[in-house]
């Protein structure tokens, strides 16, 4: 199993707009072969941000990767260049492969 | 729903050994209220360490924080200290709330 995860520090008072975008976009997702499930997490708040974190499960990264090359990730990720004021600095990805 | 995880640079060829310790090791957790699941995660390697991070669920943060002050707690973290040498740093702790 792999986790996908996408660091992103909100800047303060932009956090239910950051929510709103995550709980009303389209993900493309549930047909997507080798994801298991999202989770959208929210983290510690600092003085300037909120960290944010998406969470998702794939069977393995290959999976995960095949999506990033993908028609449906395209269409996911067509208006994330209009969100970038929502954030400092560029998201932060991490991925993990499951040990246990 | 609640996720819990614990960031660790394990140094660079102590990789093994880390893995072995939380494969071996009894973690008291299968009975705490409101624990749902537990993992180990393995990142990216850097020049000298390796990211891992453990990565727990549970129902609420409530739960989580219970957990800490509990019993169960203490017997599974008994042994830290003996440890410290496979990281560099502490570990870092970050708790996040499920959005979504």
């Amino acid at each position: 199993m792999f986790i996908a995860m996408n660091r992103f520090k909100v800047k303060s008072g932009n956090e239910a707009e950051f929510e709103e975008v995550w709980k009303t976009r389209d993900s493309f997702l549930g047909e997507v072969p080798g994801f298991l499930g999202f989770h959208l997490l929210k983290g510690a708040s600092a003085d300037e941000h909120t960290l944010y974190s998406s969470h998702s499960t794939w069977d393995d990264q290959t999976s995960f990767e095949n999506w990033t090359r993908s028609e449906s990730f395209r269409k996911a990720h067509s208006g994330a260049s209009s969100r970038k004021g929502l954030y400092l600095d560029h998201p932060q990805f991490e991925g993990f492969e499951v040990v246990i």
